[in-house]
């Protein structure tokens, strides 16, 4: 029920405003006897934090995280695990801009349409830097489910989609493309953006492979229900897909279907419209997603606007922001693929058993 | 937590499957002193009502629901609303063929890896039939935010997009069309799907209009994100967007952006990309949400599939079955909003007051 | 969250009223495979039953039990269990005393004081009616956990407490006492309070055999804490306790303490004032509770009360009203148990496994 | 549906071990605008802070809190308000002894036998040193609902009762006792307990008045149920009563009734044995509990017990302790009355409205 807090028995709690004196989250729900160290967490961090390359935003964070509970001479205990990270560049700059005029696409107007006031330093609660919990708890969650692997990449950016699949480039580029090409050209796209003071958008995919058939569970926790949740729950997100997603809507009955085969190792499907999921429940096949991320809301070009007090202005975000925010989004839908998951294993695991 | 519950505060919870003797939900946590009777809900239930033509199922079911509990003296006691209604047409019909295959693109074979067996008859609780207590459900909220206007209709169908708006229309097709000519083409693309044994997608369209500025609650219980889980939780549903969903992947920042104005009655945005959420809070604008339906999985072409032994088979489904199961998932897109509106308005009346 | 369910994983959600159609529940989250039917629950709502003694309330009402869903050739499916029981003996009577002015001790101002107004036909929801779902949802619960046996007898009834423990006594006597020589007492006592338009009050004790050490769960699911708030939430309950309760505030620790000594199937305890409960985990000693149930509300004696319009006046309670609430409170409190432990069970499984 | 949380609208998460580096909640759901500082907390902690007195564990924590988010400009934000709290006395001591062997009375053996290991290092989590950060997020709840005023005190200490009520002396004396002469008999008392090894239990009483008539919602978040479950969460706790509790059960029906006048403002009772609730909800009159603590596990005095092979041997427990645990439980349970209170008021908001 608490706003602040997502899943059913993995249950993850974050708190934390960008600039604050840190940001943290209490992981509770997690199985005794998992080793568990900084350093299961801290890669996972590496990969979304600020300031990597000059296609993201050049605040500089380390992102160090802290376990302040839950682990006893390297392995869980079964009680809370408490995260924390602390906000080091926090830049003193004046905020009198963003204090005084609503961004457009910003939460900034809704903030205090619903409180009456906001934290407006650097966007506050409503900051992307909170996502950085998520990824710490997302790697806590892959811990818990070690039998499943999850990879997600940029699929298109900018309206560019990448036309070949890779898992081996991923890494290998600032972008989490799958294909060099689209790589190079996103340089360029992105480049582009930043100089004009524009942003750009991007799709994100997300596969999970080795997620056995029958987690999830109908109806209101289906699995893909819960994916939907956890994915537009991140900042920008304005679309979800599982599988084919909207093109299964354009696709006949005969042409949608996954048919099955016996295989040696249990059913065989001959397709995978579906995403790996039926009735909210998991097939066995791998679980795809795709995520729309809007282009960043903050840029340099003047956009009209209004102030608190309902006059009229124009605002030009100046700030350090991500031209693209979705390229940092891709370690953030991995850490929320993980954390549906390793919640389903536990919901399955207690009603079904083993 | 409950699986098959939804909602934080107004919390419904469904139960029944296909051909059991019945079908009802416990609508908790509605306001006291609402006016309501099975007027109120039945006219909801009648539009979602399978056999009304050629274009849906040939079910025949009145659905007519009886409130059982929580309404004293024509109104809301603050207690639970127990809403219930019979099956009456569960055709006595050998259920062998789904019994001993698994239907592909069905929940059938993820029910059996999840439970050990399967309740087959109908599609037992994986059924859409379940989803005339989401309507049900939907009609009681609607009553306790009486100042938000719903309304959802079928924006593409086959493939087949609509290209004009006039909401009068409606009502006046089976397909929940708001273009009259769309409805025309529809009418051979569904009877064309029906004779060959096919089925089609569709992608729905919903806004709510009414909806003030501050709905909505970061980060987890965002109004996105509960509509995203909402709109997923319907069955054969493979993809949610708020507002330009997909297609803000695809803009600039400053195309993406909603510029804000002074206007008479608070501020006026001069765009609505954002489908009316900001943050996961309402922004005063229309909430605007499309949902993808994938075709029906029923199909009489015979598909490869296995049976439960593992051996291999094929399965044309026979029975009787929406070959567009989207058409009348229009108004289950309606009432998942007013229960998300609804209960988003209690939420933020529990924290902010008024 | 909401208002009427109860429990984590298995999760109780009722309804109904007194005097409306019928009363029911859905139980959600039961294991597959687990057979069931109405005859698994009869017996359970039989020794609850009204109307089986002179020394309960005198409405008649078979409390037929039916499974509406969730079970399917006779086994549980995994999808929710909806119980209904309709109400035969709502007697047509005048209620406008119960209308016209509060019955003090009874719900009927607070509701008003809640809602606004009340479905005051025999207390509307706020009736020990709704028990009788609980008896019923207990026994599935049972079914869950078949190695753990729950008995409950009245320890104490109108400040006469009984002596001696022979659980053969319980279903002998009509106050399901343990004690033959205080059920003989007890029914002068019951006898006198009816004639004279009194009523009394009773302490009912529990215990569960074949709890495993280990359910249980902190901080803030604690089994005691569970047990405390299940027992607390039926009527007329004002006290509960676990192991001594009470009597451990005024004992020495080495008194209260539980030694340990090797046995033959694991750790054996020389004493169980803790209840069966350390930390809010089984130890696996019997876990037992003392609550205590105040006498009923409604009294033949009149009363000082007010109108709903603030106006002095006098109420003596007709009807027909158990002398002594806690005598049928007794398979209630089994229930509970019952439903705490099953739930607990779920959770243990998910976080620790098997 | 976390262990480690408390609330349904006002949820308080916490985390942390004895001997971590730090303990720590989240306090999420609070409204908007409330002026809140450390300086708002701290005088809480104080009261509860170890180490004040020769009667309380010596171990010496300044306990101070600090806010690390949720509150700008001196007002809560309506976003999550994490609370820490660093660990500094935790003594470099050996606790081979503790891992070694259970201690009785204790969660030890429990919590090996749920989680296959646990943090022996000062009883881990399931140490009342937790119980710190339910005061300090009880002290933002008494922000929340300031017309209600909430006091708790020692009404029995060792088996002694308090004879006389003067508020002002709760303050006066090491054991928030009502009543001087008490507090100086049990100077003795817990002298003499603590000089023997022994130790000793309490029964605290606490009352709130200001509650307005209609807080509480039937039936599973009575308001009572959930002062039991959070009063029972306690470390120690085995018993709750509200109002008048066990005894009564020994009243008759005329003599338990609180009969009702008319008043100035509004309805005035004669009597309140019902303790402030009727039905779950809140009738105006001061909310009344009394909970019973167990006497502290940690005794000096030998006694039998096994070690975790399963070994007989006997444990005396050194370190620091509290001779009697429910000394210091008096703030804790003032902050659970809070923490409920708080919580209920949302929820009624949330239903019913301003």
């Amino acid at each position: 029920m608490s706003h602040n807090s997502f899943g059913h028995l993995l249950r993850v709690t974050t708190w934390g405003e960008s600039h604050g004196p840190a940001i943290g989250c209490v992981v509770d729900g997690c199985p005794p006897g998992i080793a568990l160290s900084e350093a299961d967490i801290q890669p996972f961090l590496d990969k979304r934090r600020p300031g990597t390359s000059r296609f993201t935003t050049q605040r500089r964070e380390p992102d160090e995280v802290r376990i302040l509970s839950g682990v006893f001479e390297g392995r869980t205990t079964g009680t809370p695990i408490s995260l924390m990270i602390e906000n080091v560049d926090q830049r003193s700059k004046d905020y009198s801009d963003v204090a005084k005029a609503y961004r457009p696409g910003h939460a900034d107007y809704a903030y205090d349409a619903k409180y009456g006031f906001r934290d407006y330093r650097g966007g506050g609660r409503s900051s992307a830097r909170e996502t950085a919990m998520r990824v710490a708890a997302g790697a806590v969650a892959r811990k818990i489910i070690p039998q499943v692997s999850i990879t997600a990449w940029t699929a298109e950016l900018g309206g560019d989609a990448a036309e070949s699949f890779d898992a081996a480039q991923i890494a290998a580029n600032p972008f989490f493309a799958a294909d060099a090409n689209a790589a190079t050209r996103w340089e360029q796209l992105v480049d582009g953006a930043r100089k004009s003071g524009s942003s750009l958008g991007s799709i994100v995919a997300c596969e999970a492979t080795g997620v056995p058939a029958g987690w999830g569970a109908p109806l209101y926790a289906k699995l893909d229900a819960s994916l939907a949740a956890a994915m537009m729950s991140i900042n920008a997100v304005k679309g979800v897909e599982i599988g084919d997603g909207f093109e299964a809507a354009r696709l006949s009955g005969e042409a949608n279907a996954d048919p099955m085969r016996p295989g040696a190792n249990g059913p065989e499907f001959t397709a995978n419209h579906a995403g790996g999921i039926a009735g909210g429940i998991a097939t066995g096949q791998p679980v795809t997603a795709r995520i729309a991320f809007k282009p960043t809301s903050s840029i340099l070009t003047p956009v009209d606007t209004i102030t608190p007090d309902g006059e009229a202005t124009q605002i030009a975000t100046k700030g350090r922001h991500d031209p693209c925010v979705g390229i940092r989004g891709v370690p953030v839908v991995e850490a929320m693929m993980a954390l549906v998951l390793a919640d389903q294993y536990l919901l399955h695991r207690a009603q079904c058993g083993g």
